[in-house]
């Protein structure tokens, strides 16, 4: 039963995630998403996408990344990926992420903990998809809202066409398909 | 390309489901929640509370299940687990459902219809604990929050311990502990 209690208090802890603001808002919304939201959305954009990877990945094992890889900016907050981000912000956002984990069983904190740092480190095929995968909702924000975003932060096309490429290196085709609707949006002038 | 370009499609169409208020305000928050932050939620609590589970469970389907469970509620809304719900509007739900599902690639698409059926059905083991796991986090919100949605919807003390005791049928243990919390909450004013 102390066990059980444990996991509710873990359950319950995360929910600061719902609190946590980025810095788009949701097609159609007016208010900025929040990093809770954010994760359910990239978990179901990885199941969209997942045909189009360049190389095999294992499914489940990029949700259960794509779960976890914002735990860390309840106790960080979130950061845009245009702002470079500080080794001070790192670090915080790693003792985030193991101080929320570590309230689980010590196998199971292990093993969660290990997985977001194969998700930072952005190597392993996995990674790779779900670090791609992560940076394409915010980008159909700014395409579907105005680019809204890119305004806001002073982000030009040049910083969104180089930023963003690393997209290819999970999908090219998903990529390609992006890029051209970037070009589209800097025809319309929606980004400069 | 024009795959992509309809899983893109299908990437911002269930965006929508972040407009979908609930009937619980998260731990600490005063809006109310929604039901995509609410289907990230659901899924690291099934984490959380695997081990507790009666039967051996593939857990991974368990939080496909829960990634997508929600779905139906762009086209129907969401319903308080203490109002009946009516035929038409489980009718709406479904039809919600595939609607969304079916912007997707045809076996993806009847894959996940079939999954969310079978969540719905609630008779398969995983479809059990996940249905288990979907009706923890509105009573800790409750737990934590004041019991403000019990009274906010006339519910009583009775309609709580009776509709979760379905938690049960997941994890005898889980289900045990709450309902010790929900004892005390009634001890303490919390739930009439």
């Amino acid at each position: 039963m102390e066990l059980v209690e444990k996991a509710l208090g873990f359950i319950v802890e995360i929910e600061k995630l719902k609190d946590v603001q980025r810095k788009t808002r949701p097609v159609g919304l007016e208010r900025y998403e929040n990093s809770a939201e954010h994760s359910w959305h990239v978990c179901l954009a990885a199941l969209a996408l997942k045909e189009f990877a360049d190389v095999e990945i294992d499914i489940q094992k990029v949700i259960m990344m794509l779960l976890i890889h914002d735990l860390g900016e309840i106790d960080a907050g979130d950061t845009i990926i245009y702002e470079s981000e500080t080794r001070e912000n790192k670090e915080k956002e790693a003792a985030g992420v193991k101080r929320v984990l570590e309230m689980l069983p010590k196998d199971q904190a292990d093993e969660y903990v290990a997985l977001w740092f194969e998700f930072e480190e952005g190597e392993s095929a996995e990674s790779i998809f779900a670090r791609a995968v992560d940076r394409i909702p915010p980008l159909l924000h700014n395409l579907h809202g105005d680019g809204h975003s890119w305004r806001e932060n002073n982000v030009s096309k040049e910083m969104v066409l180089s930023l963003n490429s690393r997209i290819a290196d999970g999908s090219n085709e998903v990529w390609d398909t992006l890029k051209n609707q970037l070009h589209e949006a800097v025809e319309t002038g929606i980004l400069k």
